[in-house]
């Protein structure tokens, strides 16, 4: 008994940043200090009224189900304020509420791809990515990203050497973690045309479309041709610090929406009732927590970049999105003699507390890859904790030389 | 664009009780008065050390992640009751908290069938079994219950016959929805035989497991032999009338909770993470709530099943658990003249405003079925209005006679 699994199981993959949060709880554990870097989580309260948005809907009774596509007023909001930002125009019925972000890549794969299709997706990327288009019978198959002068671009040539007969979907994450990249106007346009020409879906994971600190963000369902084909990735849990309340939306084509609202019933029902109402004030009341935040996290990252780039044998471009830095450290590697990136990692842990993810934690890496790289997340530490971490974690790098 | 869906998805079911409460609430908006006997929700507000308990984690920073299989002080605390009231020992490792009852039932079918495996089910029953077992790839195959003098039974000799070589699992919903059957000792001992002579897997659906007005509950978990191989669907939805804060849980041998929990990793990220600590109030705070409820509602079900058994042609036996009554209407629909089942839900919105769903809305007929019957749930109107609808549909079949 217990083994008669079914064998679908055997291709579902995980997050494996997870052991890294068990390794660095266990070294706390035994009494050592720990600067958790590993989490793209938020050290910020929920922000008041949107907490007291959750207890109107409570005291007005909206504890019971609600439609398994989401509240009409939350898909409205929904509809304006991500087609405004894109310069769109959305309709309720192009939204359909989900428990975060993440329900919307399973949801997307289950909808658009057959077993033996194929799905282009980043590599490093979001791990879910490719364990879900493996988990249903897909062929997952990596575009890389290359260092460039200010960060890092998509190798276009190879998406292009990808594309077959097979292929169905290309899955889309600008402003990327755990990279940081930034597609230019004319990486974002030849994604599209090669969509476009290859007649294919597009999942658009805009988690961070919001989270940056200059400028303005452009998505790729603006572009001519595109909305009818792309599904935004929309989620609650950066911008308004609200991931452990699991709210998010697919902004998708009419069709798919409907699929998405009859997933959801047999799924989970509906997304949790009064955390929707708390979702309307989020997107329609004072927005001021979010630029506080902003503010806060620019800190953050100008002193984790500050040192970072003060460390031998470590470096990154300052990024303007995000709150992840993904420095190259394949020299810093060899000044410490370790034997490769986990290895540097477990040396970090143990010898300074710093605890990140490196980054064989998104995605197998590619054939002909020779640098090294790790994820800092920023976002969960104050500005005095990450200059505590990393300036030892450079202490450390700089007494090996 | 946009018809280029995956295969996977003629598959899909749903629950079209929806479109019941679609055409209430367009004879509502006609201005019609409307009695809606279709929802299985409740009308209770949620219990306040509940709301207390959320807003105590909110304050206490407890909106980030949580773990995938929920958080260990929920988990501990429902192995504890889960296992205190079926008379079993369970361990945090047995529990993965989830967004409600309802996601138990995809993950239980994704972790235990192949496609081309069979998996009997209850019919009439709960519609999402039949559509994530057939979504799945799987043969659906589904076992009656036959009228008794005190209710319904199941037909024994009909699950005995659709045992194959290729079935993995059944799914066993005792405290039955939409029937309200409860199963004697020596059927859930039947049943459970079955099940380990055939070696399969049961999903046993636990969600009226409390919800009862006399006696206590026997789980088919704490048969001899049932634990390692039952998986238990936990729900707070209808106990502590929290149906719209998605909060379950699957209850299960070792190996699958593993695998629940990283079925959430890839599905969810977590369940909403101040809820699971409402859901530990819930369960260690006063359990006054809960028996006032069941008293409002024992109320509501002698009410309903008095004019019921006073209607032409209509009978229910009073059943002692769940919210719903599930009588026989066969004579009823001839004497008003319906052409069946729909037409006479319809006619009797039109002329009383009491909505329903139909046997029809929980599972495709099976052959030779020759009575006729309606799910009337009692749960969302106040003791007034049930009697206020009922009388109005009594009064219209007694002019048609």
């Amino acid at each position: 008994m217990g083994v008669r699994t079914a064998s679908r199981l055997e291709n579902l993959g995980t997050e494996t940043a997870f052991a890294v949060a068990a390794a660095a709880a266990d070294w706390k554990a035994r009494g050592n200090e720990i600067y958790p870097f590993h989490l793209g989580d938020l050290d910020v309260a929920l922000a008041p009224h949107i907490v007291e948005a959750m207890n109107a809907a409570i005291a007005d009774g909206r504890t019971g189900y609600c439609p398994g596509a989401g509240v009409p007023e939350l898909r409205a909001a929904l509809a304006e304020d991500v087609g405004a930002r894109r310069g769109t125009t959305y309709s309720p019925e192009n939204v359909t509420v989900m428990t975060g972000g993440k329900p919307v890549i399973t949801k997307f794969v289950q909808a658009v791809m057959n077993p033996g299709d194929e799905v282009l997706y980043p590599n490093p990327g979001f791990p879910i990515y490719e364990s879900q288009i493996e988990y249903h019978g897909g062929a997952a198959k990596a575009y890389r990203y290359l260092p460039t002068e200010t960060g890092f671009a998509i190798d276009l040539d190879q998406v292009r050497s990808l594309l077959t007969e097979r292929t169905v979907a290309i899955i889309y994450n600008d402003l990327q973690n755990p990279i940081s990249a930034e597609s230019t106007q004319a990486e974002r346009e030849a994604i599209a045309q090669l969509a476009v020409e290859h007649d294919l879906w597009v999942l658009s994971d805009e988690a961070y479309f919001e989270m940056r600190y200059e400028g303005v963000s452009t998505s790729i369902a603006s572009l001519p041709g595109m909305a009818e084909r792309t599904v935004i990735l929309y989620t609650f849990s950066k911008k308004f610090a609200m991931t452990g309340s699991r709210l998010g939306a697919a902004v998708a084509p009419v069709e798919l929406s409907r699929v998405f609202s009859t997933m959801n019933t047999n799924d989970e029902s509906c997304t949790t009732h009064y955390v929707q109402w708390a979702g309307i004030a989020a997107l329609q009341g004072t927005q001021a927590p979010v630029q506080d935040m902003l503010e806060v996290l620019r800190g953050r990252r100008d002193a984790a970049c500050e040192i970072v780039n003060a460390t031998p044998g470590m470096s990154v471009e300052v990024p303007q999105s995000t709150f992840y830095l993904f420095p190259d450290v394949t020299e810093a590697v060899g000044l410490v003699g370790a034997e490769d990136l986990a290895d540097f990692a477990e040396q970090a842990l143990h010898r300074t507390g710093v605890s990140f993810c490196t980054r064989n934690h998104f995605g197998r890496p590619q054939p002909g890859e020779d640098r090294s790289y790790i994820r800092l997340a920023y976002s969960g530490l104050s500005q005095e904790r990450i200059r505590e971490g990393l300036t030892g974690m450079r202490r450390w790098i700089e007494s090996a030389r």
